[in-house]
């Protein structure tokens, strides 16, 4: 192969904040190799590991090279992998990230959300399969939508969840909208839109399937500074 | 001026149903002269009115002209106006028209649909301010819901309703998307997009802003045949 | 592989409706091994089963594990399949449903209706081939087309044929536009936008390819309550 | 004012055909002086004189200044004015530009035609007001359509009648989509998507409200060469 | 006039928040008589008066009215005015929100955003003119982006300036594309899009030219709850 | 399998014009089994054969089948296959079809139209390679160009090409944009839209990629009736 | 009035280039007063001015304002204004800037590209009314084009001029689309999105109707440093 | 196979100016055999090669092919492949071409602009991973900035970086947007919006991903002509 040799990738340092946060693996576009390259570079200097959007290639690769180290987790989908920095400090928080999810579909979108906001330092709880159309079993659950921080929504197809939950609640809420549906919904925008055009006031929006960022605005939300 | 004397419209043939149902006038783009002129005509002739979308100048003009007349109705907003038929026979329906209003600034699009849908000869009730970000008045009106042979659900913004309403109860339910919003939800497309994708099985959608549309269609469900 | 270990699907609630309606497997983005066994678990408690959008891979293997099921029906392409609830009571109808298809290609979309009406409890009954380039052979089913209690018309290109359909009767009529077309006509906006803009008055229309979708909103005028 | 006497506009030359073809006022954006000043001329040379898209101040400017001039013609709705070039020979053409018209809304593109095709040397016929919608009004018309050489079919909301059109005849038949429609179906877009994926074989389209352009294309399949 | 005397309009409920927030009038779509007629009863009820997207007529008629009430406040280009309920408590904060505007044409949606602001009780400091195509102004006042406790980001164009704000600060970041623009960048949509799709992590986004929003979501972050 | 025996597909009739013209096998979208089941039905008959839109794996199978039945033909793509039923009478025409082709890239939708276009009975012509950055190898074939009696210009990025070829000649242009180009000419929309707007008059446009409804329009206009 | 005396407008600081660069007045959304005002601050300290895109309105007070001034100087429509710095430096250039036009319509957008460059320092040519349905004109101003050290090129409706004039010559090519054009080609999109994918390497496009911008890109290119 | 033997491929005459420059093979459409075909040809005349778009196995196959010829060299990725013809003449340039790159993933198209560039006889220069959510990257290669004749800026997402790049120096610059970027971002059009938009005065913009068109333009302005 005519391929020169050079450094194939860099740690996606544009996706990372700051102060305190991890440096992220963001899997998408990158081949299995790249993604443990990097995750074993990272691991080997004791630093904490976020991997995202990972292809069942990359993840079945990651799991065979970092599969065993200590403490490492999973999101249910396999597309998000995370292991806390050994003797990484307890990070101060306003409070819990409440993660509410519309339909089963959108899962994989707000397990993304979760294992970041909890690499970022924050405790997450979820609430899921509450869409609009059986609107009782989120009214049910109205308790712990007043006790989050903060409150990331993810829905497709319409969009409407954030509307009803920021029309419940006074606590910030970050809508994320998912590409799940078909048709004339297709691909995000209806949910997109209809997010950004929302009746209850002060949500605020992502990108399309940006659980990640989601959870990034999150944290500059809730994270206390560092001492 | 060289315009030749023609005969300038037509009633609108095409709008019109074929059994039983009157004759409607779109004001939409017909000048109050032509209005005026279409109006008398029915009138003259003893058969139903039924304008839709007048003009400020268009309904100054037929409140001129026939507003004397004996039963002659306006919505609301003065843009449609209804008049029955002297003696026309009252139609058997399988019950009443409940029209759903998102917001105020939907009112206009609702109240075409509610005197549409009498003129075509349904019993109407109507059921306003019931957005989705404040979900206590509409769950507050369950038993008006429940009772409808048809919804119409007339809203903007992310046109989030009609998913709420369908998820409420099994009648038909019609969604019409409103052009009211701003910015990237303009026009009515996010509410469009959004009802289309609804998660809420059963949905039907007309038009942006398409009132006169669903009452027809409501009317199509509802009446039941001339003996 | 890493993946914990998790209830990976549910069985998808808020596409059935609430009164008698059977549970629903939507098929796309469902793995075949999720499918079968949502199906089996259904089976199992003798409740009724509609399965839709099945990819080949899912109809292979629901085929293999359900297959010699007592009353298992599959749609033509295999892409639907259903069995009624044994001893499922039968619902009174307004009449029969029925479906009427432009071209060859929109007949996947077509069939995905048919069975989802039949499941839903609706007598079905089609008429293929019938697009507005060949208005003969429309005309010639007059009498098929006025006997009818609800009408689904699909259609994909120019999506013209509601509009002749919603002319000729008085029933309630259901659009679908299919995805159907490439170019200019490509993913079924056109057809979309085409229905949205019909000059026949009170046609209503269902997302693009959503057979489901427009039986489910025709049993919800067909339908007679259970008592 | 500040600004320089300069020649303020060109007779539109990259509208004109190259052969015995007239000059063309395209009206859409000049001033009524404008209109006028380029009319005087082309008289005045005693040439043909063809001027579309008139607003209204400029039709009063033109029928204050050329009104009078012998053999003058406005289409009804005063847009489009037409005067032969005395003396100017008769073009022998393969038969009748027939002009099929859907809704009244649409006829004000069908006088572009029209008049154009006339003024191009085509002998022209109308058929108007029969929309898909009521198919009776088109097929009782059979044999005018039978009888055209070429065929312009006007039709905004949903575009469908070029399909019903190009499926009854033999003959050429181009689609002129109108920017007639509102919501999801105003500018013309739905029509000419629609009438671009057309299910009936070699219809071909010009841009939206492009009246001029349909018969400027009739006039090149249906003159026959100068000899 | 044939209008009935209904009540004309409704303060807009839905656009406040549930918690010690004010009443809002969102003036667009509203005459200037219904703008006056609100926030009368509002200031005589002694409650904090909030008015946005005032048309000219609706200012100058509320100047008339209400406009030499004590402490009544307009923003510069006087689309929003703000008085607070006399006696109303003091709202504990996180600190200062901070609006930073990319350039002299986005200056109405800002001051939209800084009247709202403090209309729900948080101090506002504004940082003007700092176009990323200038970038020293920006970089220069890199102390009063770190003091923010939230920074709302107003930028039309390309909207670039929330990615450069973002990668500079930890402080939560809340962007506000406007429709400022033209051509193909018209309308707001490039600055929207590009805000969504930043490359710095965690910036949230809201309509666009919604300042309003923009600051209801400052709001959720900044206030601290009411003891 | 669980999928009945249906007839799987059928000639797909309303592609087919009504007079003398050929049945036409769409390939696009039918697997190999049910083209080369088609295609041995038609020439079984006797009938003239017309396959597009052939893919690699569907002329391998017709290949196989029909390859050797004498005077069968394919396009340089192989994507149209054509054979003249026996015995079938040349048509009259007006003169030769002339295909004009932008750029190499455009040439299999330029096969497409040329073997339709004998296929339905016309004398075809083609000129390739004459984009419009390199003007003198359009130039130097003016005469080709004036001697057509329809020209067909096919051409993908900007769509430039039937401008030019427009105010070159006086004959029909029928004007196809192809889905070539990449980024924001993507998909054809480009050129088409350049096509609709272009500054020659009387150019026609047909759906993007569409060879085949550019020669069925050509042969509306060339043939000349049966006696 | 209520509004504060604010400084109402800056002059455009993020417009000027910060080299030699005239500062600009970009009149859009500016008020006759504030123009002025900026205008009578910059010839009162003796400085270069350049005042584009003004409206009819404020060029009249403009011309009341400084018309009378030394070596003022208005396009033809009196949209831009310019005059030298009395004093200011002769710019060395690689040679004339020649700025080519398709149509009349598109003269407007010409003229500031004319003015603008001038005022920046290059001297101006101009060809007009060359578009491509009229190849000859073009082709006979070969010799200009030659000459040019840059060309820009302004073109509306399918934006087919620069692929033409890149086709001809090796100098930078700078394209301008127009928003001139209806139906589909409205607002400009259809020759942006031909400009960017034509088939001649090496162009560049600037936003639609961006003449001045096209002047700075030139001027970018055509300016020798200063010494 | 029935595909009759014609030559498969024409060398992409229209991607190549007239004077000096090398002819280009455009890989994307083509298979292996033809790219190594049109190779080998142009190797065998001793003309200098340049192949861009080269997919993975035509990759394989030219590297097989001529892999081993004196002089070739490939980018980074792969993608594109150059060798000078030997004995070629220097060509005289203004200074250095510098290609700035806002991300990683944005390389690709970075490496198709600079071999591209030096086939073209530019030497050239590269910023890498300079995105404006870290800006002091790029400040800190002021000086390079500032050295650079002509400077190519190739970014996804927001596209912001060439406003950045403009606001800080005088010469030429020429952005590339990238299709980088996922949601509401995708595809490239959100970059390629804002850029078009771009608040620094005189940026000019190509195509997406259009690496090779980025630089022919930088070419044209920097190559000084041949004695």
């Amino acid at each position: 192969m005519p391929i020169e040799d050079v450094e194939f990738a860099r740690i996606d340092h544009h996706r990372a904040l700051r102060q305190g946060f991890p440096e992220v693996i963001f899997g998408q576009g990158k081949t299995p190799e790249q993604v443990v390259a990097i995750a074993e570079r990272i691991i080997g200097r004791g630093d904490t590991l976020l991997a995202t959007r990972l292809s069942p290639e990359a993840r079945e690769a990651l799991s065979r090279s970092v599969g065993s180290v200590d403490g490492l987790e999973w999101c249910t989908f396999g597309r998000t992998a995370y292991r806390a920095a050994p003797g990484s400090p307890v990070r101060d928080t306003r409070g819990p990230v409440l993660i509410v999810t519309a339909g089963t579909a959108d899962l994989p979108v707000a397990e993304e959300a979760a294992l970041s906001a909890r690499a970022f330092g924050n405790p997450v709880e979820q609430l899921r399969d509450v869409g609009v159309a059986g609107l009782h079993r989120l009214l049910a659950s109205r308790d712990v939508l007043l006790d989050a921080a903060v409150v990331i929504v993810v829905a497709g197809m319409e969009g409407a969840l954030p509307s009803v939950v920021g029309g419940l609640i006074a606590a910030p809420v970050i809508a994320v909208p998912t590409s799940i549906g078909y048709g004339a919904s297709a691909g995000g925008f209806a949910a997109l839109l209809g997010m950004l055009g929302s009746c209850a006031p002060g949500l605020t929006v992502v990108n399309i399937d940006n659980g990640f960022g989601a959870a990034a605005a999150a944290s500059r939300i809730n994270l206390l500074p560092l001492a």
